[in-house]
């Protein structure tokens, strides 16, 4: 089969690799039926994140399944399912209590940028669809696998809900899904931070009513107009750099939640001052699993739709592409077609 | 009347001050009925807070009130009265969510190691019991004002509760109050990290169920022991340093809270840590006021007995002995009679 494999910063090359097999009798094989480029791919590909060796790439991920093994019990082959980038057990007293990304038997899922993918951990891990979904259902059914459900959780840990003011740091897919999460768990205003027009235009159609186009202190100073000096109720973080949280805590007010799923990189946060902001601070890897039986429904039942983050589509043999046009933020997400 | 002033690390001297007068309409005097040394005295004191001027000292009281201003309404003279080190209008729209520490009109109250104390926002600020209470009660009404608030809060904002299992960081009078926060809230295990035996033993007094003494990595390892290798789910912070939010950080399983009061010196969190973590986080300085009512009934009721942090009482005075003490940790809590 052919995959995505990144060599060096700026180097994937779309190449032969083995394909997968069943190895523990908890696996299963699937057959994606869409892949894609994620924000946090983009560490490794500039270099940020090391790059030592090969590495197949791609962890978020929609397919039919094609077999499984021996002790798998909740997913048959034919089915389509969605999955989170980490296979969790999901039985275990930290997925019990909603945290499936820190499961105690928790494994990351990679190599999805390719036609066939090993997942461990399936019945924990992978969560069925009623029938297999129409073809324009695919894309958003592939956002639940990461974006989606993080962008939800990053909504859900910062409290996003009726009466409150959401601002949202980050305009890339996950940030635009913070969006459409604060949306849908009731949120009464949505300001989305953005500079890019179509971000900001699709940020409007997920729901966001306000657009400030500051960063740093100057957005922080925006927001702060916008709520009567006091700061949005909840702040959700889809960077992961020191101005981005910084961002966030700052344009929360005292009480106030924020929830950060950027993934850090280089982040020190000064004690004294998130002593005196008073905000409650909460996010990390999202517990995908967690939400993917609720927003798969939302999906089936075309209330939300989330495949609109997509707005470049290749084949997969042109998943460099794929990077290049989201490194230079030509492309808010790419979709491969395997 | 006499007061006590920092001059320099080290140098606190009880000497003749002016007597406090309403200065604005809402204004409140009131003759102390106790005064007490703070574990957060102790930055100044050794120089770790900068000292620049003589700095009257104290800021927990309780006492009668002598005298209040034309627009004070809700406390009159003749009452005992308990208020928070931070005055606050309880009416904005932050004290209204419950975070009266982050008030837009708050205030810092100072100068209460004396016989009269000037308190601003007295009705926003001020709570009077019932009665004037006996004077067996007075010491237990005096920890309401900050320690027994704080420790409160830490145990709210580390959700401590049925069910939980929570460690202590701290062994000072807010740690131990939070291990009586935590009983009173529920928690089903309290671990108080405390290498003391005279502490231990108030530990276990006021709801403790596991003594630890290890501290550091060590301490967490400690920790994970006793929880099947997950951590705590509440872990209370009440120092204030590195090594401690790190201990606390670290003794908390994914999804698990922290809450952290001691008043952070030099503290930079990790991002990646925290990130990878899942822990909420959240802390500052306490909302006492929210508290109030519900611990003045508490303590009127002989429900708590929170004044047994006092173990040593001296006259207004002496109170740069109750200092030395506290420095060397001899005592854990001075009270100080004016």
């Amino acid at each position: 089969m052919i995959g995505a494999v990144l060599h060096a910063p700026g180097d994937v090359r779309v190449e032969e690799r083995d394909e997968p097999r069943i190895v523990a009798p908890t696996d299963a094989i699937i057959r994606l039926s869409a892949a894609c480029v994620c924000g946090s791919d983009l560490w490794p590909y500039r270099g940020i994140d090391k790059v030592t060796e090969p590495r197949p790439m791609g962890h978020e991920y929609v397919g039919i399944v094609e077999e499984v093994g021996g002790d798998v019990r909740t997913v048959r082959p034919g089915q389509f399912v969605v999955g989170s980038f980490i296979a969790s057990d999901n039985t275990c007293e930290i997925c019990r209590s909603g945290y499936q990304a820190a499961c105690v038997h928790r494994v990351g899922v990679g190599g999805a940028q390719a036609q066939y993918l090993r997942v461990p951990l399936a019945d924990g891990t992978l969560v069925a669809t009623g029938d297999v979904p129409s073809d324009d259902l695919v894309p958003g059914f592939l956002t639940a696998s990461d974006v989606l459900g993080t962008g939800w959780f990053a909504a859900v840990a910062a409290e996003a809900g009726p009466g409150r003011t959401v601002a949202v740091v980050g305009d890339g897919a996950v940030g635009l899904l913070g969006v459409l999460a604060a949306r849908q768990l009731g949120a009464e205003r949505i300001i989305a931070m953005s500079r890019h027009e179509s971000r900001q235009q699709l940020a409007r159609d997920f729901g966001a009513t306000d657009i400030v186009t500051e960063r740093g202190d100057e957005g922080v100073a925006r927001i702060k107009d916008l709520t009567n000096g006091l700061g949005a109720h909840s702040v959700i973080e889809a960077v992961g750099t020191q101005e981005a949280m910084m961002q966030a805590i700052r344009s929360t007010r005292p009480g106030g939640h924020v929830g950060f799923v950027g993934v850090n990189h280089g982040v020190q946060l000064p004690g004294r001052e998130l002593f005196s902001s008073h905000v409650h601070l909460h996010g990390g890897p999202a517990p995908v699993r967690r939400f993917l039986p609720e927003l798969i429904d939302l999906i089936a039942d075309r209330r939300i739709d989330p495949g609109k983050v997509f707005d470049l589509v290749l084949p997969l043999d042109q998943a460099p592409e794929g990077y290049r046009a989201m490194d230079e933020r030509r492309a808010i997400k790419a979709l491969l077609r395997p």
